[in-house]
């Protein structure tokens, strides 16, 4: 695909027949980091990364970036704060190939914020969705859940754009989607769009070393459920047959019911109770 | 183009071999409205019709919205808010047929902030750049200038996608742009762009009526090369025999040169002065 850059908008030329992808994030500051405790770098960085991670979500590798800012008129030395939000952007944009195309620089009053909306194409024949779970699948997720956002892995995480692409290559996902707002929530997300329900393992549910070892197992338990900022993928299989001959990290953590919309975890006992889509807390 | 929702992000399926523009603004309380004294409806058109009018100067349909906005955590019934701002681009989206695709809510305790990306189709072969202008070329704009803040005309204007639509069908459009930051930086820029430089003609700028009458000339001149805000489309036409025909207001203001980058006004009285950047004011 090319890009046209520096006008009233990009002009990007599509191959024949090709689908189009677009996604986006705007971040604050006080809510999806702080500026008095993270580089302009990491900001850059994260702002670009969330929504990569939204397009290895749905398998498509990103070609172009728009990124509009509201910079506030307190703050000391502007210019270099933009060059370095700007450089970690393009460092991204280097290491994934795709062009900063566009977008818009404010000052203002308020504290900072900023917008990144990025363009995709899909790995392979077309995106994949959320929406095509079927009963009888298995779930996983492509890595350990919690305590993003207490360590600051949620700053430096690495968008899941090559396990998405092996997934492509090597596998046929049913649905997929990225954990961004907690695992429950994200896999009720899930089970709504495909019209169908989950099944998870207690067991099953890896959770991050981030997550203190000194609390309880039910504690940690829940922070791999709901904290979020995980950035993994989840995704949907009928036949996982593949997964078993890789070093990809991929953990099962439950089946695909057609129990619509309806979550039950399945502790080691076997006992079941709903998940609701907070979260779940063991009593 | 069909469009689809509600998943990480949207999938847009492209006819074969047809372009694609991406266009994005963010719009702040305080900055470019005021929300004391506007309404949401309002705030939402605005938003969404800033970049319509980019589309338009790019002779492109809109085809797809993308929202993300950010609420303060004060405010009060936010929920009638974004009610009122989602009926007011749904207005839009309904008037010129694209789809608000997906979006980006978010609470935090900063000023209401407001982003918005369209992505557009060409109405013609291709899009229009601003970057086409030749020597010899001459220029017009849709629409008298200047005043556009103080009477909220920026607030309710209509972008000029009908206009653009007869310009694509009817002439050979070598360069346009839209107005937003006042006609002498934005000419500034096309004649950079385009590698080429410009000579208005004082008497030909159109002065528009929301510039207080009682004002002198030379400060009434001003506001129309500098005020901005204003969403007209300033275009460059090698052949302007087809604009004599028709009933749209369009207004010669001069000719492209070739000096590059360097815009001349001449007064009434054939005395010429080089327009700095910003605008003008006379001595």
């Amino acid at each position: 695909m090319q890009v046209g850059i520096g006008d009233d908008g990009a002009v990007l030329n599509c191959q024949a027949g090709q689908q189009q992808v677009v996604v986006t994030d705007m971040l604050l500051d006080q809510v999806h980091f702080d500026l008095q405790t993270t580089s302009a770098a990491l900001v850059g960085r994260k702002a670009v990364a969330v929504n990569l991670s939204d397009l290895a979500a749905m398998a498509c590798w990103p070609t172009a970036a728009f990124i509009s800012i509201a910079i506030p008129r307190v703050m000391a030395a502007p210019d270099q704060f933009l060059s370095q939000l700007y450089d970690a952007m393009a460092e991204l944009a280097d290491q994934y190939r795709f062009t900063i195309a566009g977008g818009d620089t404010n000052r203002w009053d308020g504290p900072f914020a900023i917008n990144v909306c990025l363009t995709g194409v899909p790995m392979g024949q077309q995106a994949i969705l959320r929406s095509g779970a079927k009963p009888g699948d298995k779930l996983f997720v492509t890595g350990p859940l919690g305590g993003s956002l207490a360590s600051h892995r949620h700053l430096t995480f690495e968008p899941k754009l090559q396990t998405a692409m092996w997934l492509v290559e090597n596998a046929t996902v049913n649905a997929m989607m990225d954990i961004s707002d907690g695992l429950s929530i994200d896999l009720h997300r899930m089970m709504e769009a495909s019209g169908t329900g989950g099944l998870l393992s207690e067991d099953g549910i890896p959770i991050h070393d981030d997550v203190p070892e000194s609390l309880s197992r039910a504690v940690r338990l829940q922070a791999a459920l709901s904290d979020g900022e995980d950035f993994e993928l989840l995704f949907a299989l009928s036949d996982d047959t593949v997964l078993q001959s890789t070093a990809i990290d991929f953990h099962l953590i439950g089946y695909v019911t057609d129990q619509v919309g309806k979550v039950v975890v399945e502790d080691s006992c076997g006992d079941r109770s709903v998940l609701p889509e907070s979260g779940w807390q063991h009593s």
